[in-house]
């Protein structure tokens, strides 16, 4: 991002700044900051900004842009298991908007939220050269419910809540215009400009306090998988890359590699979790009860190396994440 | 603002399609945002942002810019009598900033929060053209001792925390170069570059349950009058304005209306508030406790009408704020 400085150095920088509060119940650097309501609750919240240059590719309208600004903030409550209750919104309009984009904004700020339960409580506007759109969620949840990323145990088994690939698959349908069938094109452009978060998956992996780590994907499964790797202090063992149906036919047909588009995507908001192998059954369950898949993809290990054991053999897996939608960033 | 529409049009259009929470306990369009904790208390958030091209004039530093940031919003929790205990910040920084400019830029979100008790406690980067702070506060309290800005009944005193007029005066001299001797014109400048929010007079406020309304006036005087006269559906007879000394002579040095700069300035962190004129001593006491005073202004009026009833008869106060700085602002 920044010439010369990349987003981690930038982090780091930051957080080198920050007095730590003392007895804070969740770690700097983690997907959501949280305060102890000191009666077993925690109020939970995050904020994330999403940049029209950076996160709003074309064929994205205002409605869907305010909508993921939304998304991208209830993903990571989504992770830790928490509910959001409120949405607030910061917006940096650029000049020239009409009344009907600034409706357009309005409604997909709100649209985002009820879909996941919550309401925009409130906000603030300004003129900005760039479209931003800074949300803020806030939600409370049990203290003993709180889904970390650093409890990954070796043994524990690593699992995800959908297939991956298809938003950078879609990404380069709208950047790069590759063709794609119809209706592979629009099941990956439907993956960038209408992505959902894994809320009632959250919730219910939270309940079954069998999750040991757990994170959202939105940075790619690999920058996931090394995250919590980071966090637990130990490495996974890839057996099964969750490739998207689509996302394969579509690497085929333009002699990508598959793997790329699904270990270093982003803008992918499954959950990645690890689990206590044997309470597995009744994760799966749980997540089964609410709508939703859990798929097995490989094991936590002691030794940190991050490893994709496919019939080639072994393959690490990098520490990065998509690189083109955002040249700079990590 | 947008060209075209003004802030408060585009307010208004977010504002019609927003759906509203059940039992919403502060009303969208207040200066905070709350939940109900269903325990006595509220959690209470708030969100504003900082962007660099209307926010931060010449010879305010990047370390003071992130603290103002934070001051914002600190603020408006001070206003209704809450605490800070997290400080969220998105950053959308522009390229070409050093480890310098990034290391300013937490110290001062750290020095801006920490300055009020509160600690930050995460935060997202982005690449934006603008600079771009947007803070997000979060604290709880006790739902009995939360302000608003609707009880202002006829017969209550209308006060303020400070005087006015400051920091219109220190802009004109940092945008238009206008000269003022040393002294005075190092409490204009420090007024726009060090702004403080009145935290310990907000909380001692809260405690007195005497204040029917409370306000910042970031927006200025004359604009938190009439803010609260909406709510409170009344009207306001200022007897006094508030206008600070150096503001009254720098306003003479340059022919300047020394009123203009006390009622139609901004980013001036005063509470303005309405008392129950029984309780006026009990109100003045706990301000004068923990180091703050209060100057009552005025009388809340059954009539809408907002006059200043000066030595040269009753002159209406206008709704708008300062539009100088931000030249499309309101």
């Amino acid at each position: 991002m920044v010439e010369g400085l990349g987003e981690r150095r930038i982090i780091e920088i930051l957080l080198r700044q920050l007095e730590v509060m003392p007895g804070v119940p969740v770690p700097l650097g983690d997907d959501v900051s949280a305060i102890d309501l000191n009666d077993g609750r925690l109020a939970v919240m995050k904020t994330d900004m999403l940049v029209g240059r950076t996160d709003v590719p074309p064929g994205m309208s205002l409605w869907q842009a305010a909508r993921k600004a939304v998304i991208m903030n209830v993903s990571d409550l989504a992770a830790k298991g928490v509910r959001p209750a409120a949405i607030l919104a910061s917006l940096g309009l650029p000049r020239g908007l009409t009344e009907g984009d600034v409706e357009q904004i309005g409604r997909g700020l709100n649209d985002g939220a009820r879909e996941y339960g919550a309401y925009v409580l409130g906000g603030d506007t300004n003129e900005a050269s760039d479209l931003v759109i800074s949300c803020a969620a806030f939600g409370t949840c049990e203290k003993r419910f709180f889904m970390r990323r650093s409890g990954a145990k070796p043994g524990d088994l690593v699992a995800v809540t959908g297939p991956f690939g298809k938003t950078a698959a879609g990404l380069k349908v709208l950047l790069e215009g590759l063709p794609a069938s119809p209706k592979v094109r629009e099941t990956l452009v439907n993956a960038v400009l209408m992505p959902r978060a894994r809320l009632q998956e959250g919730l219910a992996l939270a309940q079954t306090r069998a999750v040991t780590a757990s994170i959202d994907s939105s940075d790619g499964l690999a920058w996931s998988l090394h995250e919590i790797s980071r966090a637990s202090r130990g490495g996974f063992t890839i057996e099964k890359l969750p490739i998207a149906q689509e996302a394969e036919e579509f690497a085929e047909a333009h002699g990508l590699d598959p793997a790329e588009l699904a270990l270093y995507g982003g803008e992918e908001y499954e959950l990645v979790i690890t689990v206590k192998a044997e309470l597995w059954k009744r994760v799966e369950e749980a997540v089964k009860k609410v709508g939703g898949s859990l798929t097995k993809i490989g094991l936590a290990t002691r030794e940190p190396a991050m490893l994709f054991k496919g019939k080639e053999g072994a393959v690490p897996i990098e520490a990065r994440g998509w690189e083109h939608f955002k040249p700079h960033s990590k």
